[in-house]
């Protein structure tokens, strides 16, 4: 079967289209795609140009092109409808339906209104992400009292990658406390994590996926023996029943799993909805 | 006017579902909405709670909420069509055109496929975040040979929150360098990073923003004064221009959207497609 392309078009920066996309796509698993964005087509010209790009493509190929597109306005839209390949675009579909229940035109603006709105909210994801990284690792605890939420955990079950995403995607104040051999061994949590129990949220992971990952970071000595990824895992684990901690298994989930589950669980509020 | 609920269905996270929303009421964007995100909703019990709570919302407010959801599963999908709101659901409207396009019928499978695929691009995003982690700010040099990029630009212009979001979202490799007095005084950037010249991108940022951002960090002292700023900012513009460096002003933009045109002028490639 000859590879398929698939286009991500927008008037923006395509994070939407190629988050649609991907969404339909995943259910097609069987097939390979190649994947291509083509972002800020704001002009009549440059969606001409995209549409000779996708048709160049169509020709190369047994198999037409795929297009997911968020276009806002209509003179766009209509001429990237003309390429020779399926064009599926959220706004052909949804806004008019979305006008007559808001009883409203849309705007059509190509891009969101840049107001301080915005320049609010990527202030409050920056400062955010400022948190996360200066209450990483457990290098500082005294800024816990502004903590949305504090992740412990094993080294190297996910806990600073989820913090950064949940500061860049949501705003949220994650702070994050590695679980070492202190609370190992006395089976207990520090004084300051037990004032803040109720922020706290565990996160684990399976043995053989640790070792992995560990093994690819130090891969010699004890820290990514079947012992001691055993030993620290069976640990953490009474931690977290003995103080009641949710806690999730990270070792099937995607960083946006593990975040999404995270604010599900612990009725933590989105700050910014990017 | 009372205030109406979007809904964000997902049996997944709802992150799809939530910028699926979000794109589309920017194009409303006088009128004023209250979010509410219930991911997992992947039986169909779950899915009749979540119409509950949806018609519930309903009832308090003279407008309909509105639904916006990507379900896999047809079951699920026709219990959550009977909500009292409008629902707008990808997989009712996009499914079916893939399907005979891509001439396979859906697998239908409520997830992703957790196989190996997932779990190599989850451990690509978080090599590539410990690689920003580990050269922000300039404190370490030696890695650039493996840099997909190098940002540079004045303190506080955004460098550290696009690296992380380019190696979450992308597992781009990207390391960043603050320009301070060295580079200022002398009009010259340091030999390493001249040897990687083609990797270098510039950040650049209104004066009157950056005084707002420095303030906030640290208001006392010349950092975040008129004379300080403009000197800093008219120093780096000469910089780029004398070594043809690709910009971007990054007052106006999300951090998806600096991240966005990054790519698409540097032609870097995204390493993970989450």
């Amino acid at each position: 079967m000859s590879e398929r392309t698939i286009f991500f078009l927008s008037d923006q920066t395509g994070v939407t289209a190629e988050t649609l996309g991907h969404s339909l796509l995943t259910q097609f698993d069987s097939q390979k795609f190649r994947q291509v964005t083509l972002p800020f087509i704001d002009s009549e010209d440059k969606a001409r140009e995209a549409v000779a790009k996708i048709n160049k493509a169509a020709e190369k190929s047994a198999a037409r092109p795929v297009v997911f597109s968020t276009l806002v306005q209509d003179e766009i839209r209509a001429i990237v409808r003309q390429v020779n390949g399926l064009h599926l675009d959220i706004f052909d579909v949804f806004l008019e339906p979305l006008e007559s229940e808001l009883r409203q035109k849309s705007s059509h603006t190509a891009g969101r209104a840049h107001g301080m709105s915005d320049i609010e909210s990527y202030m409050k994801r920056i400062e955010a992400t400022n948190f996360a990284l200066a209450n990483d690792d457990g290098g500082v605890t005294r800024n816990y009292e502004m903590a949305d939420v504090i992740l412990i955990g094993v080294s190297r079950s996910g806990k600073t990658p989820t913090c950064l995403y949940l500061a860049l995607q949501y705003g949220v104040y994650a702070a994050n406390y590695p679980l070492t051999d202190e609370e190992f061994d006395s089976g207990t949590l520090p004084e300051i994590l037990v004032k803040q129990r109720r922020k706290l949220f565990g996160l684990t992971i399976a043995p053989a996926r640790l070792r992995q990952v560990r093994r690819e970071r130090r891969p010699l000595g004890n820290y990514a023996s079947a012992q001691q990824v055993n030993y620290e895992l069976r640990q953490a684990e009474k931690i977290f029943e003995k103080y009641g901690i949710p806690h999730v298994d990270t070792t099937e989930f995607s960083i946006e799993e593990i975040a999404s589950r995270i604010l599900d669980s612990t009725g933590v509020e989105r700050r910014v909805r990017p």
